[in-house]
């Protein structure tokens, strides 16, 4: 499916003949043409027509490529990550720039909102773009780049459900979860931090596309990039700091149950040796001459002051 | 609210005339401006008179930035942080610089304490100024880069309670402390490296902010900063070591809980047999047909030689 | 065992006479020639017919040598590893590379299918070469390092099945086999993070190897290079993880071993006890004094109350 | 308190004529002036008769500095510091030097014994200085430097028998003394890392400080900051290490202990069965009828069976 | 013990008049002088007939040095060590290295068997040097170099069967044993890694030692260099995970034996509940009324039937 929109405001349709005349018109009109879901006959229009090389096809069309930025003769060909959330895997999707002296040309398998949305406020007020196809580059990027914001907030929103969760119960799901979106939080930590460091290449150097008048703007993308980077790493320092804490509260409450054992054993054990004591053959000889009732208040004493003892004991220890 | 301070010492009110008047006066004389929760009126003020660009102007309205050092044509424009503490959790409050040839202008949201005590020194003793506007710059920075310090050394403080309150209880509760104070002092630290990374291309690149003749004021300033992400990263360490300490004292609490069960066990264990076994109705049969008195002091020996077997052995492994 | 393959789609056999004339017709007609288990005829040829430097020539009778670009004044020598697995050990393939104006000589100690492959490719089809030595050079090693993606979809498939394996059954086994995997994992990541660093240094310094027209091929060989170090480096993460969660596990089980070996004690303890206090012998002339029956009925209903009491406080702290 | 060396062997009185004398004659006279406990008589000194920068006044008079050269137009300001031990606590001491064309000023808060002990050496044999200030000042630092061995020799110390004490004991205090052990060595670590990038810095760019035909002394110098360096490197090192030794060493008894309690129960619970079985009231009715001795024999023999079963199991798990 | 050899095959004996005579023949003749456990005339002859600078003599006096390499006017002088086994513990063995125009002097404290075998080699077969003396330093510094290979296979072969011993047995001594080898391999690589540095450093900035003409040979060398580093960074990783499973497996089996206690505890206290039930004064008045036969039947099928499904129910959880 291709978009075309022009810097002038005009904004013909997506046809083969219009799109070749706005690039043929020797720099004289700017456009920007977005081309979602590319088909055969969109790869044969970007190689034929716009001529480029056949390895930046080859890449489109196989897609898995990592970010970075290419330079050939007369343009710039770049590929820029958006972030997506799919449950708590993470799904990268791939969007490639090819960006000339008058144009700017996307490239996306999967329908982008932010994208979509841009070109609409291109349409209604052209004069969004400053009439420079510079500034729709910026725009176009700018719009990817932060589209990673909102992915970056639900993940915080996530770990920090899961920090309350974890010192309140501790399950082996809550582990399984910290695990996963520890995966999850370092693979987007691995892949922002390559996108940042291939912008930043971009800034440095100043290819093409990073034209001298918007060297200001990029850098705005630039620190847009480094806070998403840094708040990716803080997020994994907290996840594994929460793998720590849950393995803490396990152990914690493994001394609780223990604690528990100990003092039903100790209350119950001397008691019990008691009672069998009271109940030995020879014993009933020794006892039962004797008063019955007074013997069985001493025994019924006895037991009340072991078991006085031990708890006066444990609460000392800080046990009950 | 705006506060402006002339380096003559003559401090005019805040009136937009009065502060364009210096502005324009050719470098003749330097002055402070600043902004404390800027309203529409400032904004325009930063925009139209002094024609400061869109960007950094966007910076201020938008907040959240990164400390950073961007350098337009005419002024440099800097964002700092100070941090704050709010109970655990850590208060990065902006401060945005911009830096003239005759002037510097700063802007925060939050009402500062420490800015504010050296407008009234500069006013007190004008000759504080050195009658230089790049004097009164590195003030502001070092009085900005200054307050930071009294938040480590809280944090300084309280890690130091945490590690006597962990070996002392090594409770739930301490567990959380740490986690939350280890976040805490992370993002601190992050951010103090940010800072100290800034500052240092501002010295290695010198740009405006940094006149020639203030350069070994501003070395001080960094070393100031090298300190304080030192701190962070020393408190760090700390924590990251109380959290093991924490998990060791958890397991050799384990211990002594489970060595307590194995003693009361081991000693009544063994008792209950020994009453059980007099206890036996065919054991009754044999012992009855002797002196009940003998068997019962037989019986009770054997249980008084158990326990003290039990209790040397015990003693000698250092369990009781 | 030799192969020959020419640019120009003619393959003579591999007899030394034949690969000298195609060596010494000066750059006309460029070869590609694939020695593999080379044996003393081998050697000698390199050695005394290509005058190739004796160390080039000792480092392949030992094999044993790191990736690395060496280059020499007509030549250059690489050597360049394929992982390959068996069983869960790695085994890295060398192979070495002489790369001269208009050839390539590869040699290699085990059979490689790729290789093969190609070679059939190009008998087949010889316009695949576009008729230049170089791009030949460049198909030879795009097909050498792609030959290490399966072997890391293999160990991703593998990891995945742990990590289920791990959460539900924790087993001694799957330690040993976390570890093992840890282990060949790290092995890899290094020696795919030098066969990149040396392929950097190769692009970037640009020497024969690399000639003008094929950087834009070798960009992408780096690219691919990248992607299997940082799946690599991924996949290391994932296992540390997995260690954790292991470690997580097996104190989750001991902690619901010692629940049920708790609430077994929790409720026998206080029963035996009570077997035992109404089995003493003066209880027996206290309670037979009255009815048997009521007696009975009461020493049930303690217990039955005990129970339930028990039962009760356990369901509240989540143990049954 | 100050101390006057000069280079000629020539020592005049510490008074201030005497030291203006020696550094107003033009550099024919190399002299070193050690300042203890300074007061603001020596400030002034420095101040006003020097003429020093104020920052370095400042600095001296504020100590808690980090390592640091830097150079003003006639001389070199660097901070060193001194580590000693106050028990496990690390006392960090700085020393400020200024150093000039022909002359060396020493400042310090606490007596130091190494300088005090090389000032005794210079008046004793003057020849020592070969008769340039130069080598006064290399023979300072060294000194300086040097002192820091006998702590990291004391620490090593410490390590080594802290290691033996908690693979035999590992109790709660050893936990405290690792931890504690390891913040100082941390701490030092970090003040060694300082001062050797300051002196490398120093090295390589070659300020005043370091007299061209002295490089080849402060290499050596550099040499023995870099042994430093490493030692504490290994002590945090092997600090690490001890801590998880100790988890370890605690998670095996526990073990022990956990084996111990099992042995217990599984020898007793069914000998206290068998003993109840035989204490049934229905159980007498049978075995009543027969023999009672054989019924005896045979309980007993029952039991003895019992518990050489259980232990023929025990000690095959190795367990006694 | 002094032993001299000449490139030109002859080989006279070691006396100071033989080693002058070579020095001094203007680089027609080029030797190698060996000096093992050097006395004061073996000093006196380095300081005062070949002019060593004083620190260098000092460094060898006082051995205790870093690897380095530093440049003299006339000659380099290098510090390289040999890696030897003294049971678990490393032994660094240090060897000097004069390098000049046209001879190479080593000196060492310990004999050293591959640099003995060397000497024999270029006794027998003087053509081996290929006339050069830049040949026998290449010659001695790469047998240096690989004597310490065959440490490191033997540190792997411990690895190796300690990683069996641990899953096997975890006994306290495998902990102390990881422990150590860890201690030791962490020193071994940090020697191994400032070792490499140097050498890097030694072929990039190319000085007097490396020959033009043996670039390609110190090439080689350096290659070694970075194996034998990172087989320690290997074994390093390997000895930190064997610490990991060392306490997984110790968790593992306190699992196992709390399992063990579990299952005793659960068939026998009900068992003992229940003959204490039978065992009740009043349950004797209740039973014995009716058929002491049946009850006693009914007894034990109670019992029967509460551990036939507890047996049940432990194979259900996979307990036994």
């Amino acid at each position: 499916m291709r978009t075309l929109i022009t810097t002038s405001g005009k904004n013909p349709s997506g046809k083969i003949e219009d799109i070749m005349k706005c690039f043929s018109e020797a720099h004289e009109l700017g456009f920007w043409l977005d081309i979602e879901a590319p088909d055969e006959a969109d790869y044969e229009l970007l190689e034929k027509k716009f001529k480029f090389h056949p390895l930046t096809i080859e890449d489109i069309r196989h897609q898995d490529q990592r970010p970075k930025v290419d330079d050939y003769e007369n343009y710039n060909f770049a590929v820029l990550f958006v972030a997506g959330l799919n449950g708590d895997d993470i799904k990268l999707m791939e969007h490639h720039l090819f960006v000339g002296p008058n144009y700017l040309i996307t490239v996306h398998q999967e329908p982008s909102g932010e994208l979509k949305e841009l070109q609409e406020r291109l349409h209604k007020s052209p004069e969004l773009a400053h009439g420079k196809p510079s500034f729709i580059t910026y725009l176009a990027i700018d719009t990817l780049v932060d589209a990673t914001f909102p992915v970056l907030d639900k993940l915080d929103d996530e770990v920090d459900a899961l920090e309350d969760e974890i010192t309140d119960r501790a399950t082996q799901q809550a582990l399984t979860r910290i695990y996963n979106l520890k995966h999850t939080v370092s693979e987007l930590r691995r892949f922002l931090g390559a996108q940042r460091d291939v912008f930043q290449r971009l800034i440095t150097h100043g290819i093409h596309l990073q034209q001298q008048d918007m060297t200001l703007y990029y850098r705005d993308v630039y620190d847009h990039m480094v806070r998403q980077y840094e708040t990716a790493d803080s997020l994994r320092d907290l996840l594994t700091g929460a793998m720590d804490v849950y393995l803490s509260t396990v152990s914690n409450r493994l001394n609780e149950t223990t604690k528990a054992l100990t003092v039903i054993a100790s209350l119950f054990l001397p008691l019990s040796f008691l009672t069998g004591f009271y109940g030995m053959n020879f014993a009933y000889l020794v006892t039962v001459l004797e008063s019955p009732y007074l013997a069985f208040a001493l025994g019924v004493a006895t037991m009340v002051v072991a078991t006085l003892i031990q708890l006066y004991f444990f609460r000392r220890r800080g046990w009950i």
